[in-house]
């Protein structure tokens, strides 16, 4: 018995989200059918955590229990041929037998990709968020500072989360801005780029729902710490769109990842 | 009367081309449709030129004589909240009565995108060409640098194509390369730009198809030369997909430019 990592990109457009369940396609499906499909065992493909439906990765990591002894490399290229275009594996390597994706993470970083522009061009627009009115990034550049460090963000959370602490360390948090021409226009493309311990159920798309209200002049920078303080969800915007918001990388401890990629 | 033009951005994935056409949907026929159900007005919108199945637009021009009268900004609106969202109205101005999208065409600027990895990200997969093998660009950017200026390119074009003169122009012809990560992979995009005063059907694929045979090493760079002197298709290499191209700008002369933006 061999336990294979993965890294994994998806395009979560077609998808209810990451994790197997009754009312919708998933992507762990896809690739756990597609892997029994070719080599008639049954895995289960645990991730490092879940993503909802439409959001997408472009590095999610994930990790199985596999019998067959076909090479890391050649599992790769099988996998690519047989999977649904919108989910790529950009990686396959032996991990060791303790690896887990989810409880050894140490480290999430997701982007958010918002559009700032009067018209959504079409091939951004199952990643992209639409915000058609100014936008004060420096303001929202230091709203952001503020959420960084270890904080209670129990504010920060949509009902239905199931962690027991929401205590969370953010490392970083910041935007990146891309000047683009469309048509006769000057648009902006502003992606959130935040890095942290963990993050709590739909916590980085109401970090943005609030920063845009925030780089806007609708909300006062101060909510944020009004909403770390106090715990209230009324202190904050609401939950951006899914389609935004992509798991970029997974970081694991530094034994981890030699072990990896001593293997790779 | 008024001649209304537009400058439009679409996604050709899911049409057979820009014209109307009895063997599926195409992108005119999405927007005059739209127009006649929004407005119970027949139009005619002329094109800059045809593209083909699956290629993308984000700059076709387009024309069309027009009673209703609804103000440009307002009726910008009003189509990109009624068209489906692979297609996007960037523009609409007031032209002059004799303004023709594609008489009056002075230059077209093509990209064509090329992502050089092994794996081909999910969001870039109905827009990019995949190469998974290495590519020498600096001696590609030395093949295309032979197409620049006025030539017979009779060579490079694909049969069904209706053009009596096979002589063009070609303005700027050059390589941007921007590099990628991607899981634990360096990745780069390649996209070619071609600027000329006209194109033949299928030009700048059977450019690019040949540029990439000739960046690998399969085909040397005195083919371009041969192919522009013999005018033989058989020194070129294959036309390359339609869904890396992009049709990304059109130019008029200084006079119907003018025109249009003062009335914009």
């Amino acid at each position: 018995m061999r336990r294979i990592g993965m890294i994994i990109a998806y395009d979560g457009t077609s998808y209810a989200g990451w994790q197997k369940q009754e009312n919708g396609p998933s992507i762990q499906q896809a690739i756990e059918d597609t892997i029994e499909r070719l080599f008639h065992e049954k895995v289960n493909l645990m991730g490092s955590g879940r993503t909802d439906a439409g959001v997408h990765a472009e590095g999610q990591v994930a990790a199985m229990d596999f019998i067959h002894p076909i090479p890391a490399d050649k599992l790769k290229l099988a996998l690519n041929s047989n999977l649904p275009e919108d989910i790529r594996i950009l990686r396959v390597f032996e991990a060791d037998p303790d690896f887990h994706p989810r409880f050894q993470a140490k480290q999430k970083t997701y982007l958010y990709r918002i559009w700032n522009g009067s018209v959504m061009p079409p091939e951004k627009r199952r990643y992209e968020t639409l915000v058609d009115y100014p936008l004060d990034v420096p303001r929202m550049e230091e709203a952001a500072r503020l959420l960084i460090g270890e904080h209670d963000f129990k504010a920060f959370r949509s009902s239905g989360g199931v962690n027991l602490s929401t205590i969370r360390r953010i490392d970083e948090a910041f935007f990146k801005i891309t000047c683009r021409d469309l048509g006769a226009e000057q648009c902006r493309e502003i992606v959130f780029h935040v890095t942290g311990n963990g993050f709590l159920y739909n916590m980085v798309r109401i970090m943005v729902g609030t920063l845009i209200e925030i780089g806007s002049g609708k909300r006062p920078i101060t909510d944020i710490s009004a909403a770390l303080e106090s715990g209230k969800r009324s202190f904050l915007g609401p939950t951006a769109p899914a389609k935004g918001l992509c798991l970029s990388s997974v970081v694991y401890g530094r034994e981890e990842q030699n072990k990896n990629s001593e293997k790779a």
